[in-house]
Parts: C-alpha cells; sequence; structure tokens
C-alpha cells in the first residue's frame, strides 16, 4: 500500500481525495516538482525548493520558502515509510491554489493551498541512458510561462503521447525555427562541432539537471554555447542528448526515424553522462 | 445545499471530491464547458456541446458525442434540483482525461473520464450590460490551441486577476501585434468606422455568444470585418465590447483607465446587445 502526503496528512493513496472544484482541477492552478531521490536523500533538493518557491512566487500562490522547506522532511519521511530508502525513487510535489467557487481571479486570501506529495520507484534503464533512445520532433504548443513549473501541461502530454505513439522515449519540441527543450527534458545538441543548449528564458523550464550538468561540463573544459539550437540544424547534430530528473542525461540516437549522427551515443555524451552520475550517485553518498 | 454532478452521482457539493491523482489536478488534461441557462433551459446547448465534443476529440479525451449529448439532461436536473428553474443560471461542465499513476502519455485505455457538472444562480447586471465596464490590455499568455477550451487556463486566470486588480471587469489580450480575445469573452471593436473581431482560428476560443453576435448582426445588416484588430489600433476605437455565456454583450467604455469613443456605451453595441438579448430571452420562451 503506497502512502501519499495530503495537507498535512499521510494516507493510503486511495483515500487521497480533493474537492472537485479545487482550483488544480479547475484551472491547472498549482506548481509542482519532481525530485529524484538515491538511498534516501533528495538530490540537489535546494535548487528544486528555489524553483518550486520562484514558481509560486510567480503564481502568486501563498505557499513560501519556509513551507517548502518543510516538504524536504515529508519526501524523506515517504521515502522511508514506502520502503523506497534503498535505491532509486522519485518524489512529485504540487501545490496549488486550493478550494474555491470557480472564478477566473484569485479567491479570498487565506484560501489554503492544497499540497500534495507522492514518493514512486524508479525503475533507471542503464541501457537507455548507455545505448540512446529514440527521439521525434513536435511543435511547441505550451504558454509562454515556461519558466514557471507549473501544472498547464497540456501542449507536454499531447507531445509525449505522439513520442510514445511512435515508439519514442522523447519529443523534442520546436518554436519559431527554434529548439526549445523536450516534453520532459532539456536538450543538448553538437550542432557544427559545438555543444550548445537554449539559454535561461521564460521559453524552458530553468532544468535542475541542467543546471548540474552545465557544473559538469565546465568542470570538464567543454565548451557550451547557450544559445537556441536553429531546428532545422536539429537532424544535422553530431550528438543530441536530453536530461531531466527521471532522465539523468541520455543520449538521442535516432530524431524522427533517421539516425543522430552515427547513430550511436555520442563520446561527449558519455562524458558528460559519467559525470553528471559521478555527481548523482556521490552526492546521495556524502550529504 | 448546493447538489452537483460527479461520475454518474449527484450528491452534496461538499461530498464532491475526487483523487488527488486525477490528471485534471495533475496536468488540468480536460475540457470545460459554460452553458447558460434561462428559466431552465438550455441557451445554444446544440453549439455548446458540438464545441465539447470537439475539445474532447482533440484531446482524444474517450467521452464522445452521445455521452455529451446525455449531459443537457444532467445540467436540466441540476438547475430543477437546485432551485434555479426560474431566472438565470449558468452551468460549468467539466470532463477530465481520469485517474492514473502519473506519466505525461494518456493512461491505458479504458480509463474512466471524470465528469463533474454544476450549476450556479447567475446574478446579471443590468447597469454592466446597459452603461458598460472597465477593461484593461495584457499579454496573451496562453497557449497554442485556444480552439479546445481545456482547462490549462493560467494565462486567462493571470490576466482576469490583473483585471480585477485594476479594479477592471475584463482583460483584452493581445500578441503579436494584434488583439485575440479577452480573458473570459470575444472582443468586438468599431476601429475606422468598421465592426471587427478576430477571425476563427486556434488563436481564440469559438465562443457560442459570439456566434450568435455573428448570427444577429448579419441580420441587422451591420458590416462586419472577422479579421484581428491591430493592438495599436484597439485605444483608438469608436466602440467596443466583449461577449461571452455570463457577459452576453457589454461594453468596454474605459480601456487602461482611458475612455473608449466618448467614454459611453455606443450606439452599434447597443444596437447588437438589443439583438443579442432578444434572442437569448426569446430562444428561453419558445425551446
Amino acid at each position: 500500500m503506497t502512502i501519499v502526503y495530503l495537507n498535512g496528512q499521510y494516507l493510503p493513496r486511495e483515500r487521497a481525495l480533493i474537492p472537485v472544484e479545487d482550483r488544480g482541477f479547475i484551472f491547472g492552478d498549482g506548481i509542482y516538482e519532481g525530485v529524484r531521490a538515491v538511498d534516501g536523500r533528495m538530490f540537489e533538493w535546494d535548487a528544486h525548493a528555489e524553483r518550486m518557491v520562484n514558481g509560486l512566487a510567480g503564481l502568486r500562490i501563498a505557499f513560501g520558502a519556509a513551507e517548502v522547506a518543510a516538504l524536504k522532511g515529508v519526501c524523506e519521511k515517504l521515502v522511508r515509510d514506502n520502503g523506497l530508502a534503498d535505491g532509486e525513487a522519485f518524489l512529485y510535489l504540487e501545490v496549488s491554489r486550493g478550494v474555491a467557487p470557480r472564478t477566473h481571479h484569485f479567491p479570498p486570501a487565506g484560501t489554503a493551498p492544497t499540497v500534495f506529495v507522492v514518493a514512486s520507484k524508479l525503475n533507471v534503464s542503464r541501457p537507455q541512458r548507455e545505448v540512446g533512445v529514440k527521439a521525434i520532433t513536435y511543435p511547441d504548443l505550451r504558454w509562454k510561462r515556461r519558466d514557471w513549473k507549473t501544472v498547464n501541461l497540456l501542449g507536454n502530454v499531447l507531445a509525449r503521447q505522439a513520442a510514445s505513439e511512435a515508439g519514442a522515449y522523447e519529443a523534442i519540441l520546436h518554436e519559431d525555427g527554434v529548439v526549445t527543450e523536450g516534453a520532459a527534458t532539456n536538450v543538448f545538441a553538437v550542432v557544427d562541432g559545438v555543444l550548445r543548449t537554449h539559454p535561461l528564458t521564460p521559453s524552458i523550464l530553468p532544468g535542475i539537471t541542467r543546471k548540474v550538468i552545465v557544473e559538469v561540463i565546465r568542470e570538464l573544459g567543454i565548451p557550451l554555447v547557450e544559445e537556441a539550437i536553429p531546428f532545422d540544424r536539429l537532424a544535422g547534430a553530431a550528438e543530441i542528448f536530453v536530461c531531466g530528473s527521471t532522465t539523468d542525461v541520455t543520449p538521442v540516437i535516432t530524431l524522427d526515424g533517421r539516425p543522430v549522427g552515427n547513430g550511436k551515443a555520442g563520446a561527449l555524451t558519455a562524458k558528460v553522462r559519467e559525470a553528471f552520475e559521478a555527481r548523482l550517485y556521490q552526492a546521495a553518498v556524502s550529504a
């Protein structure tokens, strides 16, 4: 039986109910996070918490830094109590604006946000990480504040569904002639011999894995250009990889059914992946 | 006590609960409708039903035309049972993709959609309809499939909140140099002596009130140009009105704090409003 956290209570998943008039359900009016746990430790908790606080402030949901900080203990307890303290787990956290009769504008001050956390076992696929995955390209349909990790996710859902139907792992999104990011990942590519990724703007999510990767790339002395990848150059990239809190560094070896580079995970990608994984697993040991 | 409909049951609003892992709450993965009822009769039901079916098909939620058609009886029962059969009421209907462990792509076929309907009393403000309202302008932050009436509504929520804080009724949205629509309405304006409104594209919601208004405008013999209003011409419009299922035809008399035209509801707007209201109330009598 899975135990989840809802509004201060720990209860069986089946009993975690909310009023149907929660603004999460009515407007997608909420912020979420996805946090990786290794052996019971939250990887890059502070960065996730900071991003969550920023998104909540952006939407002006009354749930501040101290309240987000307190969710770390909730995550740790859920990991322990659900038997996930050994190995890989994934924490999903969501805070919505709470329950109120439907009006677009915000409900009265004092309306309690809805707070939900669930932990689940994460099955990390070594073949995916080492051999790589298929990806498709898909138009970026999302709204303009992608820097806030909101639950207005239909653009992501439709892209990922298209990927799934194509037998692919991820959909790489494009808009106005450039690659933005993946449906649930950030995207890096080697174009004209240079590693590139979209800069941090409201057009993309400031990925926590992206942040760590930028750090390890600098440590490795690999040049990185934070400029959008022209969409018409993506198919000709020598290497592509996607990254995220459940994806780590995963090579993309076919794009829309055609091989990327020589169709095998690239050398630069492997180097970044190994350095990232050293951080991920070492952090767990030393945290 | 308000009685609502949830997944085949009629129950008190306070007991209308859904699992927190409903995809409506997790992804904003649902379609809604808002229907006007006058004296117990659903205004333009068929048009609302058709739009809802179209949105559900767009998102590929397994809830088809026959199932949507059956919700008319649910709406009528809720109006009766909640004492709303005399006068004005508003029906809110939502169908989400249902409950499933979180993955972006669709859950297995057979996952039951979540179906919710609530009726409420509508207070129609005659002064607003006749004297007019304030509006502000706001950037259109929404995703690209606004023709589907989804619950990915944060762009609308933030715009309407800004309007509310400015003491205004509505926010008129603009993007790429043109007016798209209001946060919860469609927008018409008289620019250079000609009545204009945005054409039906994925950039706007195909409003049911908009549709009826286009019909009455044609009956009245008023020329109408279905072309986007250049944003830089909006402030100089002689008349502006917004329309929607709870808004009917409502004149906008100030925009960002400055008077529209002579600062009073325009003659053309009044003509359209009266013809629309004749339809709205007559339809109820003759339906």
